[in-house]
């Protein structure tokens, strides 16, 4: 087999993978395939709520075929008895051939025991196919494990003139149905979704992902050091609906907390910052503890640029609408403290293309 | 012929014409195909400062072959006596046997008598081919001669959250260089440059086109109510190189309006409006007297607010380069006045695509 077909299955792999993003935290989204004689005979994929692991689902797919072919995982098989048994035992079981891999986990329960495991049972082992997509797929799992926080995309829908309402705070709608639409596509896709204070009280959102089928709702993400947010809103009356993450500062009042707890939010503590802020990296090495590894912000502008400005910012969706609202509208960032061109955070274009009467564009961390 | 093919060769006329735009004001630019016996024998446009028209130029190209044969023009012939004989006089002259037009020509020295003059010599007459084509193409020439200004396009290029330069005023360069050189593609495809005192007072601009080759460089229109433009920058330094025109209001001090006079640049008087800036109404009148039929608006944030708000954008060109510049950073609109969302101005996207580093998305007036 040429390394052409190495890559193109494992850039299958990848696109299977894709589909438990945003279901499988704190697992990550991997994909298998498993090709006996240049034919696909097992296809699988992290299942919601992350077990089963993509590799037994597609060896049970594959059955017997699995003997002698070629697995292809989109990273490095499991080797520890953890919910399930490690994927390592069930490869070698099946009496696979060979293994391809992109990535090794970084997780240090695993970090290169897979790929040792699977070589010690006398199968072949190649890795690094790939490589560079898989980096980018598994991007928030392995920035968890490294970083010990989630990937943070950022999300920025604003008139052309980079505004996100009027002086009167009237903002449905600055962007068309299929933005919107898309915007709840991109939330299924991530583990949470994230506003601050100021937002879930000006818009009451519910955050949820509506409109299309998901099997797991992202957690809510509020961040409000000092809790200041209504108990008579959405996110209140929902949170039968989706979980709900209230993560505050050390001086929010004991009685809004306590209530919160009640109501049945779960209470994150983070560490206050300069400017009277929670402090954005505490903020996003608490959620990283807790497992999230993709969280999808979706302002308002104070939290955005406090993200962009220590950059915790890796990937930026912005929606740019037909509209101009004037300088008197409210901007889409709030300060970032700069004075100085060298000094701006900057992201390189990843694509562009039309949403309904949108322009959508698509940035990551250089 | 068939209808495709009619339709086919006045796309041709109409691209061929487009070579035109920026260079042939105050007429309008045209087109020529002519074609006999479904090949094409002479192809012209309107050449640079407007004369000869592309008739002509496509009938001396065809020579004898003209006669029998089918003339598509993008705009109805002239059939007046200017400051070059009538196109009808040529065609009928060269015998062609029909002539193909998109669009009657609104100037009310044409209006319907070209074609009249083209039919009363037994000549064959179709028009309306390719006409909402054409009317796009001719937006600039037409508006002039409908509503006696040129069309506007509106350029802003920014950060993603819309500010095009620092606190303290940074702005070289927000967008990258392929971005730029684009601007000075389109500055050549207009009839002027058109910029704010505030801007040319901050950037200290040329405004000229760099770069690339154009055989008549775009007037460059200064909107500066009192006159308060410094008499040692770029502009001051370069009226010979490209005409300058500076349009203040009735308040503007003599002695600046005697001084930039003796300095070669014309001076366009245009009445108050509201707010104390110059009526946007009343400048995009004086432009449009003047024979300017399509203007290339750079800002600043002030005068773009001015033109949105009073709907005398018809075109606008939007550039996203990958930084943040925070609330702090200058805003690329100013105020509009606005204080609901169902009142703001509303336009509908054209085409987005990358463009070196950033994004270019070009919208026109619904």
């Amino acid at each position: 087999m040429s390394g052409t077909d190495h890559a193109r299955f494992m850039a299958l792999a990848l696109s299977l993978g894709a589909r438990g993003l945003g279901r499988v935290w704190p697992n990550p989204a991997v994909g298998c395939v498993i090709v006996k004689d240049g034919r696909i005979v097992g296809r699988g994929w992290t299942a919601p709520g992350g077990r089963p692991h993509a590799e037994p689902i597609a060896l049970a797919q594959a059955g017997a075929a699995a003997r002698g072919a070629t697995a292809y995982v989109s990273l490095e098989p499991c080797s520890h008895h953890g919910q399930t048994p490690p994927c390592c035992e069930a490869l070698i079981a099946a009496g696979v051939a060979r293994v391809v891999t992109a990535l090794e986990d970084p997780d240090p329960r695993v970090a290169g025991r897979g790929h040792a495991m699977l070589r010690a049972a006398g199968i072949e082992v190649m890795t690094g196919i790939q490589a560079d997509a898989a980096r980018r797929a598994h991007r928030g799992f392995l920035l968890n494990r490294q970083a010990g926080r989630p990937m943070v995309t950022l999300k920025l829908a604003s008139s052309f003139d980079g505004r996100i309402a009027t002086a009167t705070g009237e903002s449905q709608w600055i962007t068309g149905p299929e933005a919107r639409r898309l915007v709840h596509m991109q939330r299924a896709r991530h583990d949470a979704v994230m506003v601050g204070g100021g937002t879930a009280r000006a818009d009451d959102p519910q955050l949820t992902v509506r409109g299309i089928g998901v099997p797991r709702q992202p957690v809510r993400v509020i961040v409000a050091r000092r809790l200041d947010l209504p108990t008579t809103g959405q996110l209140a009356a929902s949170v039968d609906a989706a979980p709900l993450w209230l993560c505050h500062g050390p001086d929010a009042p004991a009685a809004r907390v306590a209530d919160w707890t009640a109501r049945g939010a779960r209470l994150v503590e983070v560490a206050a910052g300069p400017g009277g802020h929670l402090d954005p990296a505490a903020l996003m090495a608490a959620l990283g503890r807790s497992g999230l590894t993709r969280v999808f912000c979706e302002g308002g502008g104070t939290l955005a640029a406090s993200l962009l400005a220590t950059g915790l910012v890796d990937e930026l969706v912005g929606f740019t609408a037909g509209i101009a609202l004037g300088a008197e509208g409210r901007p889409a960032l709030g300060a970032l403290g700069i004075e100085h061109l060298a000094e701006v955070p900057r992201l390189q274009l990843v694509e562009t293309c039309a949403i309904g009467g949108d322009v959508m564009h698509r940035w990551e961390r250089i």
